[in-house]
């Protein structure tokens, strides 16, 4: 197995809202497709080269996977967005806010010594923006 | 806010446990890091460039975040992780079986016209594996 993601799929309770909230945010995307699928209708956002974000309806996941719906748990994951100065976290928390995130924990000194925060999307999903010295982005 | 996901950190109960599961599955990895800080013991397993998976204790990442522990939810997420063809498919499915994974799907012609199956890693956390001619990766 390569170590390899193309795809990370969040599991959303409103697709709508979902697709709104990270066409907002400024992601790439070509709209909601699938509706003429039962359990089909999903939003993929292109990120770097080879990988997507998706928006898929909680049920649709639960039926795919053949698997009873659970409740979501804010503790699953945290995806984690690197910027290039502490000043871009800030401006990167207050978009995200400004698009209908939550600010969950505002930015601040990490332990490790970077500097971060952390926004939930409308699911509830974490995001972490963060400076960190030793993992800055390509671009 | 750049379309850019850097670390996908995935919460844990075990961490020695989810660390051994993906470094059995070939992930490269410089082992468990940050014990020296409390609540700072984490793996990263470097995935294509720029993209890293973090498997991090989920006491850890609820005192990070500052928010209560939730319970494992199977339908959060689902990684997705596409090959270059249906006999790839299988052999990853066998692969991360053989590491420990749960099969959750057996792999399978899918509704879309592809082709692949869902594996649970220790936590319950779902990867497809999948073949999907209009989305072949990199290498």
């Amino acid at each position: 197995m390569k170590p390899l993601i193309t795809v990370l799929t969040i599991a959303v309770d409103d697709l709508a809202r979902s697709f709104a909230f990270y066409r907002d945010l400024g992601f790439p995307t070509k709209g909601i497709i699938g509706r003429e699928f039962e359990h089909g209708a999903v939003a993929f956002f292109d990120l770097q080269r080879g990988l997507k974000l998706a928006v898929w309806p909680r049920d649709s996941l639960a039926h795919d996977v053949g698997l009873a719906k659970s409740p979501h748990s804010v503790t699953e994951l945290s995806i984690g967005h690197n910027v290039r100065s502490e000043q871009e976290v800030d401006a990167v928390m207050q978009q995200a806010a400004a698009c209908g995130a939550t600010i969950v924990k505002a930015a601040h000194k990490t332990f490790w010594g970077g500097y971060g925060g952390y926004f939930a999307d409308p699911d509830g999903h974490l995001w972490e923006v963060v400076f960190n010295a030793s993992l800055i982005p390509d671009d």
